[in-house]
Order: structure tokens, then C-alpha cells, then sequence
């Protein structure tokens, strides 16, 4: 008999996106003049920039030729997108990354999920609350959650780290031991980001305990305040404690091209082994590289060119954030995020629950939002908006809140 | 301390292709003038067909338009692609399957590898030897190998069956319980086909022993003779005992596009639970789709054109492959394959070992192929040729090998 992973059937349902879906189908039902305004939603809306769309036209044509055609590619991705990732996102930093030390891949959600493989089951994993779910599922999955308190909301082996306006959404460092730390910076869902200081307490944490840190820094071209910084490697003692994962995603509209890179520095040793070398072994193993297309449309990025365009693309979706932020205060509302993150996360009026809230946007303003408590209990009292909107539609939601709360 | 998996610890190098390089680096370097023909390659030479090609430009050209923009993509890929699949790949071979039976992916080596996944450690695998290492390699990571001998250059918990040319290369049914249990077909490495009869022998294993049968079908596309089942589930009964995986990588050029799919029934249920939604809650979880463009170049293939044209190539590739077997019969030498496989694969002369033989092709003959000892004990004795090379050198090399053996 084929025995089944267990773990599986321990698993919650992912209801948050269903949920909202079914109640604003409902709606959308019951009102089929209402004009909804999705507000909620993660994905990108503005088209992938020129430059990105002409490399990605000339690799295909390449592909065309039998001179030019690119067969299996390196596990680890070109060098072409490697050392265009080194001396931009890193070498203009001041951070020395060695190209074998970057890895591309079809996604920061492939890599933060497969990642678990290198590992051994016995590991105590600290995420923040509320959190992106991929970090939780993947280890509960492979065993290292424990099991899941419905009551609690939560899996009674992973150490939850609140993040809230009251801690100035700062997770705090644990008084226990945990060896694997998810940080998520600028940060999904809540919008704020983690500074010098903060990131390097997490680094000495770490270094001191043999911990390993998963840095996600998928938004981190978002950042718009000069001193926070882009790459947990900006801070002293992070390559032998770090793994950064980054996404082409939001940086450059690439949702549905399928791109990004993790950095695993080879100071990043346990038990005498180098992860470095373990990951290079699991994705040649369980992986066969990134289309070229798609490696080449996001080499594009890098030139001045494509820099310039998804730049304006991306204070674009900020200035919509800017727009629901500012909105959102002059109602009375307490809103963080949007500063340096296309998300917006806004703090309930006073007695009003997550869901009450996103119910009461959707059938007085026919705004769809996302309530924060589907990210983890401490979500509770909060709504995710986001930038990703038009510009139009994202000034209409926000005049319509702003007359439901007069 | 984070804690590594140590199962990482055990595997041992895959040094064949990489001792072949240097093989190969060395006689070059003493031989500056000497002309190499590449006969071992796996990766495909011929550009990828107009339809795609044309496909993939109308893809490139949506992206960059906010109206025809494709962000997040369904999970388990495009309706489009499953459609064309369900279509040509199973219903015009009688076979139903239905759509959400059907997951696209990056390819087969990827979810060949994530499989594991779903399945607990505590498992009994059973390979063919020779064998495609990544059925092995990604169990060993997960622990499910036990550990690796290196003497027998087989791991102590894994079951392997000798396909040789002694056994008709079928795998032969173990009078021991086995749980889950890897089939290619048409083989890599060995070229040979499993027969309608062969493959009722093991659905019918696979059910009376709630075994789960994991049949990489990624060579399909290169069965010529008409009773040989192109997929598992032409087999009364397997439905509830296979999983199926496809690649578009050798049926279309794929290698660096990354595409391909696995088809998991809704009737594959083992310990009360579906494989199907344990597969989907893995894709949804650790993975976000395969690209837009490059599932629009892979829906190419089922339009009357693109299949016209892909045909081509693959004729183009088997022709290759059968002017090697006829090259190598002629010296007197035993040759498997080719007839439904772009692989060759060939007896070494009597006494001659796999990597004597392959010395001696590489010096006296300026010939690479890959030695068959490099895919497992029983493939000692044996080479492997490939039909992918061009029409010329593939000539030029059957003529120097002819005059090296005569």
C-alpha cells in the first residue's frame, strides 16, 4: 500500500479568497446594477514595460533559428540575468554577491516553498502574524507545524510572532529558541517594512542561535524611504545567517511570466554543510531552469532603459496606494503601509471586526477588500487594500468610502 | 540550530556527465585538431516550429497591453492548454480524461522530482536499471532510499530491475511488495518500449498491491508502432493505480521553454485520500503556474499546422537515430532503440566495458556518446547514442565508427 503524506489531511482550507469571492458574488447578485471596485487584489494591472516586451521578442526568435536556439539552460540560470542581478541589485548597493550565489528560478513563491527541502523535519519555524500562508502550509506540510488548533487559528508547533500597530509592527525576538525565522520585508500583507536596527537584531539573534533567517524581499522595489534597507545582506553578519528570495513579480509585472532569484550565500553553513551547495544539488535534482524568455525579458529590467519604465510603472502603483492612504486618514481611519509597498493596511473603526468591515465596503461602497484576518488572528481589526488598481476606479473607491464614513 | 537534511549527505556525486566533459576536455586539448562529433547529448538541435514561435509572439505581444495583460495564472495551468490536451492527447486515443485531471507545469523533471511530496517517507521504490537518475535522487533526498552502497552503486532500500537485453528490457514483476513504482516508456536511457501486455502486467500489480505506478511518458511523441500505448491510461484499470507525466520538452523542442504536464484521476485514491486534490493543494501551495507565453507556445502544437510540424522534426530526429542503429548493425554490433525513441542504445563489443568503449569511440573514432554504466549497474555494457545531433555529423560519425570496427 502507497502510503500518503499525513501532514496533508492536517491542513485547513484556504478559505480567505474563496470566502471573499462567494460573499461578493452573492452581492454582485442580489445588485446586478452595483459597480464593484476590486481593491483587494494582489495582482498587477499594468502591462509588462516595452523593454521587457522586445527582449522577450527577440528570444523568441532566437528560438526560431537553429543557431540561436537555447536548449536546457543552467539549473542556476543564465549568467546574462545573474551578473545583471549582481551588479544592480547588489553591487550598486554596496552588498558583494557572487553570481554562484544567486539562484533563478520560475517564482519566490517556488523557491520559498521548495526551500523546506534542505532541511531536516526537526526545525522550530517563527513566522509574523499575519502572514503570507506559503510560509506556514509548505512546513506544515512537511511535517514541522505540528498540528492546527482551529480554535487558535494556528499550528501548535510554529511560533507566531505578532505584528500589529502596537509593536510598530516589529516582530519581536523570541525568548524561545526557533531555528528558521520568515521575515518579509517590505511586507505582505501589512505594508510596513523592517529598518536597519530591527533587521540587524534579527541577524545577531540568528548568528547567535545557528538559526537561519528566510528573507522576503519580493517588494522590495517598492521601497521608497531612503535608509530601510533593499537586502538583508545591507546588514553586517546576514551571509552567515540569510536567505534572500526576490520576485521579478511586482518589480516588473512578471505574475504570469514566472520569474525570480534566491541568494544563498556561501558563509551559510550548518551542521558543517553548505546550504549554498545543498540548494544547487535540490534544484538540479527536482528543477531544470527558468525559460530563457522569460530569463531574457527580465534581463531587460536591468538596462536603462527598462529601469526607467518599470520605475514609472511602480510610482504608478504607489501613487495609487498614496491616494487610498491619505483617503482612508481623512476619514479618521488609522492606516499604515503604502509608504514603501503598493499594500495598505488600515486599522477597522473602533468595534468593527475584519469581516464586518470588509462586508460593510462591499455592500455600502461596493468596495472589494481584504480582511486582514484571513492573514492570521492578529490580522484581526485590519483591511488589505492595494495599488494595484486603475488610476480612476482607485479614486472612486476611496470617495465612496470616504462618504459610507461621513 | 536549523537542522540540514542530512539525507543530502548520502547522495553521491553525478559525476557522468560531468566525467564525460572532462574526458572529452582532455583529448581535445591533446588534440587541438581532431573534429568531435557530440552523439551522447539528450537536448534537442532543431529550432522550435513556426506555429509556436508564431504563438509565442501573439503572447508576448498581450503582455504588453494592460487589456490583454494575463497576470496570476490558474495553478494547474491555461484551460486552453488542458482542452488541447484532453483532446489530442487522450480522447483521440480513446481515452478519458478529464480536464481537472490534468496539471500543467514547467515541465516533467519538476514534477517528477515535487511528486514525492504527497507520499510518506515510509514507502518501498522500485526503479529500472538503467535508470533516469531523478526518479532516485529525489526519493534519496526525501528518505526514502535508505543508504547508498557504494560498491553495489545502489541504494539499500530501493528496488531495482535490470532491463537488459536478457529480459526483453521488461522490468520484471518483484516477488517482493513494492509501493510506488517508476516506468518509462519509451525508455530513457535504453530507447525500448513497454508493449500493451507488459503494462497490464503492472496496472494490474500496481491494483493488487495498492501500489502507485509513476509512468514518464515524456517520449511519446516518438512511438511508430502502431500497438504500443502511448499513454499509461489506455490500460484498462489504471486509473486507479498511475500517474502520468508528459513533457513538451523532445515532443516540440521545449528544453528551454520548460513545459510540460502530469495527469493524476480523480479515481487514484490511496488511504482514503485523492491524489488528485493532494497534488493540487501541493501545485497551489509551492508553485504559481507555468508562463502564460510559454503555455501559448505549447497550445501551438495541437493546431493541424503545429502538429504538421512538429511530426517533422521528430521524423527528422528518428531518421537520425535509425541511420545510427543501421550503422551500428552493419559493424555486427547488437542495437535497442531508435524504432519508437530518438535514443540508441548498443551493445559494447564482447568484453569491452562501457567506458572502455566509450574511450575508444572518443579517440580512434572522435565519436562522444555516453556509456551505458553511467545509468546504473545493468547498464554496464551498453552505450547510448542519441538522434539528436544534425544530419551530417550523424552520418559522418555511423561512417567512423563503421571504419574503427572493421
Amino acid at each position: 500500500m502507497a502510503q500518503i503524506n499525513k501532514n496533508f489531511e492536517k491542513l485547513p482550507g484556504s478559505y480567505l479568497f474563496a470566502e471573499i469571492a462567494r460573499r461578493t458574488a452573492a452581492y454582485q447578485e442580489a445588485n446586478p446594477d452595483a459597480s464593484l471596485i476590486k481593491l483587494g487584489i494582489g495582482d498587477v494591472t499594468q502591462p509588462l514595460v516595452p523593454a521587457v516586451i522586445e527582449a522577450m521578442h527577440e528570444a523568441v526568435d532566437e528560438q526560431g533559428v537553429a543557431e540561436t536556439l537555447k536548449g536546457y539552460g543552467p539549473y542556476e540560470g543564465y549568467d546574462f540575468l545573474r551578473e545583471a542581478i549582481r551588479d544592480h541589485d547588489y553591487r550598486a548597493r554596496g552588498v558583494d554577491i557572487a553570481l554562484d550565489e544567486i539562484f533563478i528560478s520560475d517564482g519566490a513563491k517556488s523557491d520559498c516553498g521548495n526551500i523546506g527541502d534542505i532541511f531536516a523535519k526537526d526545525n522550530k519555524i517563527a513566522v509574523c502574524d499575519p502572514v503570507y500562508p506559503v510560509y506556514v502550509d509548505s512546513n506544515a506540510m512537511e511535517g514541522r507545524a505540528g498540528e492546527y488548533d482551529v480554535d487558535a487559528e494556528a499550528w501548535t508547533n510554529i511560533h507566531y510572532m505578532p505584528t500589529t500597530a502596537e509593536n510598530g509592527f516589529f516582530p519581536a525576538i523570541p525568548d524561545i529558541h526557533v531555528d528558521i525565522i520568515y521575515l518579509c520585508s517590505p511586507n505582505n500583507p501589512t505594508g510596513t517594512v523592517l529598518d536597519r536596527d530591527q533587521l540587524r537584531a534579527w541577524v545577531d539573534y540568528a548568528n547567535d542561535n545557528d538559526a537561519v533567517i528566510m528573507f522576503d524581499a519580493a517588494y522590495e522595489r517598492f521601497i521608497t524611504e531612503d535608509d530601510i534597507p533593499h537586502s538583508i545582506f545591507e546588514i553586517e553578519g546576514a551571509k552567515s545567517c540569510a536567505i534572500e528570495f526576490r520576485s521579478f513579480s511586482k518589480t516588473a509585472g512578471f505574475t504570469g511570466m514566472r520569474c525570480g532569484y534566491t541568494v544563498i550565500p556561501h558563509d551559510l553553513v550548518r551542521q558543517g554543510q553548505s546550504l549554498n551547495e545543498m540548494w544547487l544539488r535540490r534544484q538540479s535534482t527536482k528543477f531544470n531552469g527558468a525559460s530563457y524568455i522569460i530569463q531574457k525579458g527580465a534581463s531587460a529590467i536591468y538596462t536603462s532603459e527598462g529601469k526607467r519604465q518599470i520605475e514609472e510603472t511602480i510610482r504608478f502603483y504607489l501613487e495609487n496606494a498614496r491616494i487610498i492612504k491619505d483617503g482612508l486618514e481623512k476619514c479618521g481611519l488609522q492606516v499604515f503601509g503604502a509608504v514603501n509597498s503598493p499594500y495598505v493596511w488600515c486599522k477597522t473603526p473602533e468595534g468593527i471586526g475584519s469581516w464586518e468591515f470588509f462586508n460593510r465596503l462591499l455592500e455600502e461602497a461596493n468596495v472589494i477588500t481584504t480582511p486582514g484576518a484571513g492573514f492570521g488572528p492578529a490580522g484581526e481589526g485590519y483591511i488589505r487594500l492595494t495599488g494595484f488598481g486603475e488610476r480612476p476606479a482607485t479614486k472612486e473607491a476611496v470617495s465612496r468610502i470616504r462618504r459610507m464614513l461621513s
